[in-house]
């Protein structure tokens, strides 16, 4: 157990806008939020999962939307504790813990706050080790786990238990309702026990997104590069260096969509990288090229500070770096690469690992 | 209290479907729902309003969705239990008996089967006096009462638990979820006191129901005009006689709507009738005149045998006598009127109560 005041939520909220490839929410929203947390209720508790008793039960917190409502519409972060408490009385069980469930900007940091509200600590790893658009992009769902009971719950005070079948249909059913709530809800999810916990999820993805926000912090006191800080940090590679030259970018079906074009500089000059996103970054090509795809991490970082970029904070002529990182084992297997590979979200290309894209690229 | 066996049930079918003005679901379908359970579990026990004790606890049991989905997608019964047992555990109280929502083909007869599997009696009322689109369209709206906690239940085995600010926060996220399910699912809803329903519930729905269909069946059976009787137990009025000679429906965002129009015979040759209907039939007009319109109830018979005929019944050439009949009182306020009045079906009309648009007429 370690405890984390400001400057460690400052470093998780940059490295957790990093994993969160674009996706996850406005990192700024989450941070003013679990430093208001940290404010009124002091430091948070973080234990590594190897702390939790195997019988105690861990309940996931998050928001579900697309980024770019998310931005007009703060949560006050009394929905994420209605939800909490709504599930603990259908669960009829003490919750031990929090967590989150995905690398993101909110969906990283909301749990602190929630947790510092309610006095319980947060285990340190997600569900993904990054951010994904859907609720069954998580690693409990490639390990066989219900995502029910989960319950959402709206700034208006309407809530929602579901109990589905399996968490493709929680995801549809409450992807429904998060458009009728108005574009964004906050979720208790995937109720699990200790043991499960430990089995399943990715961990110490909030160490990681800390030592991911320091080493930017402390390459830019240093005047050194932070990008490749962080791309030794991530096992990343440099995959493009370019200006925005244009966007294409829609809030459809609770999902923000669309395609980058970023034009080359320096060593690039002359090609064009297209990136393409749904909530996250999910594809980058370069003409014929496939750079780096899904479930592999994308991440834009801007040219000057090093500091990622989300889908929804492009803007164009940024100039921007984009970098390519391995994702976790779990997401290369079979189950894995169906659930987030390239061809759910419909693009036609075959997953290949960004590691073995990169050695083609410098042949 | 008093037993219904399979006679009752099959009068109770007739009558509802005609108070169902349309919608409220296929009646056949409720009827074989209602009979198979009186087969299995034997007669079913009725209650009055004021048997029932102040402190008891009612739940109401529905269908919601499109009449023309539900034709093709027959309930097993066993969602309608897993929703009510549902609400029971999210009570945590004992359920004293069910009841219809409306009067409807579907919804009048479901709470029977519902009730003998469970042991239950049905009470001899409901909250609408007739049947209406959305789940705010009842007496426990307008008297200020919660849909919620409602569940839905679909015959995959998900399940929905919702807790809404008000009654049309209820109707909005379930619409969203009926459609998400498969256009029709099976609800819980309107929990009350035995108190609330006796001062909300309309009365003796079912007994009316019963009246009308046996009175129905007696003047087949006696060689009499069924369409007179009916008129007579309703205070009804004849509106129109005619051959349906155009139909206009679609099935969108979980409604059956649409428009028929209906070419006069007998002493309305030379005049055309036209019906428009959201799931019931809401509005009656021929030329410029407005002969009945929501609350007020419109039904279809069939010339020959004065069998009500649903809006998804309707067929090119059937011959049909359309009557129009005053709705319970509590629809005729200013509450009543703006919650289930033609403004809020977007019908450009005032509501002028049926029996002083019949005394115009009559002129």
């Amino acid at each position: 157990m370690r405890l984390l005041g400001k400057q460690e939520v400052e470093d998780i909220a940059v490295g957790a806008a990093l994993l969160g490839t674009g996706g996850g929410g406005d990192p700024y929203i989450g941070k003013l939020m679990a430093l208001q947390a940290i404010e009124e209720h002091g430091p948070i508790k973080l234990l590594d999962p190897d702390e939790v008793p195997d019988e105690a039960v861990i309940v996931p917190s998050a928001m579900m939307g697309a980024p770019t409502v998310m931005v007009e519409k703060i949560p006050s972060g009394d929905e994420a504790i209605t939800a909490f408490q709504s599930l603990k009385d259908n669960l009829s069980t003490e919750i031990y813990a929090t967590m989150p469930i995905e690398a993101g900007g909110v969906n990283s940091l909301l749990p602190f706050a929630l947790a510092a509200r309610q006095g319980l600590p947060v285990v340190d790893c997600d569900g993904m080790g990054r951010a994904f658009p859907e609720l069954q992009m998580v690693t409990f769902y490639l390990d066989g786990m219900s995502a029910t009971p989960m319950v959402l719950s709206d700034e208006k005070g309407n809530g929602m238990v579901l109990n589905t079948i399996n968490s493709v249909w929680a995801e549809r059913l409450a992807r429904g309702a998060t458009i009728e709530m108005g574009g964004s809800v906050m979720l208790a999810i995937y109720p699990m026990k200790g043991e499960e916990m430990k089995q399943s999820a990715i961990r110490n993805t909030l160490t990681l997104e800390e030592n991911i926000g320091r080493s930017i912090r402390e390459a830019k006191e240093n005047n050194d590069d932070p990008v490749q800080s962080v791309l030794k940090i991530t096992s990343g590679y440099e995959l493009f260096q370019g200006k925005v030259s244009d966007i294409n970018r829609k809030t459809e079906t609770g999902f923000t969509r669309g395609t980058a074009k970023i034009e080359g500089i320096h060593n690039y000059n002359g090609s064009e990288l297209t990136l393409s996103f749904q909530n996250e970054h999910l594809l980058a090509t370069c003409g014929d090229d496939v750079l780096c795809v899904t479930p592999d991490l994308i991440a834009v970082l801007d040219a000057e500070t090093g500091m990622p970029i989300t889908t929804e904070g492009l803007r164009y002529g940024a100039r921007c770096i984009v970098i390519g990182m391995p994702c976790d084992p779990k997401w290369r297997t079979e189950k894995g690469i169906a659930t987030a590979g390239p061809g759910y979200f419909g693009y036609d290309v075959d997953y290949i690992p960004v590691e073995q894209l990169n050695q083609k690229e410098a042949k």
